[in-house]
């Protein structure tokens, strides 16, 4: 990793995962998400809400995105995301050039941050327990409602 | 073309570029789309909302796709859209399996359609003089509008 020490995503990971949990405890889908600036400032966190308010354009990423309002640029900012990002979050990272993507687990899914890093964004994985356990026990509970989500 | 006829899509067009007109009187990013079923009923309807809700998310697909609410599946279904997609609108298309894009005009901005035709999307590109004339005439006025819209 070039830019940023194991430390400080695990710290902004606590942001996504709260979040997650928030959006659990509503009966959602436990993804959450956070958007850090360059200089390190939380620009905007939120959670899927496919469930809470029947919006399926609502994934953790996407509705970061948009509580950060609108932003002159995104060079060196960070996405930090409890779940590796689906296509429609990767488009959205490579379209506004976010510099990096924080993932908290890809075992439960495998999105497209691979795709991500061959286009020049920075990815850190961080294979953390807790994201997967949450994730894992979820979609085990709720196929039908995880399947809708990605469009399977 | 495989599934539909270009009268159809042509008619289809019409409805994403009131949407787009619409904007454009809002004050907006002249950007339409809508979202059809198998059966061609109209499921969802939108236009790029950055400039009226300050929110950078609402991109035209994306409203039109969230207008549509939560759909069980989208096979079979064709986005419509003034302007080719973006990364983050092409992803959308991609993750949720729409079968089909017809695209407006790509020649203003050449987004994310040949990628997804490679990965199986069905994609009509009409090069509508109207859509294109639109568009070509918003980004001369408004130059810095629309690089923020596009992560430029």
């Amino acid at each position: 990793m070039r830019g940023m020490d194991q430390a400080q995503a695990r710290s902004w990971l606590g942001t996504a995962l709260a979040e997650a949990r928030t959006g659990l405890a509503e009966g959602g889908i436990p993804i959450g998400a956070a958007l850090y600036g360059a200089d390190g400032t939380l620009l905007g966190r939120g959670h899927n809400r496919r469930v809470q308010d029947d919006d399926p354009s609502m994934h953790a990423e996407t509705a970061a995105f948009r509580d950060a309002g609108r932003q002159r640029t995104y060079r060196g900012t960070t996405m930090v995301t409890t779940l590796s990002p689906c296509w429609y979050c990767s488009g959205l990272v490579r379209q506004f050039g976010i510099s990096r993507v924080v993932v908290g687990e890809a075992a439960t899914f495998h999105g497209g941050h691979d795709w991500l890093a061959e286009h020049g964004v920075e990815i850190l994985l961080l294979d953390d327990p807790e994201c997967t356990e949450m994730m894992r026990d979820f979609i085990k509970r709720n196929p039908a409602l995880w399947n809708e989500d990605i469009g399977d």
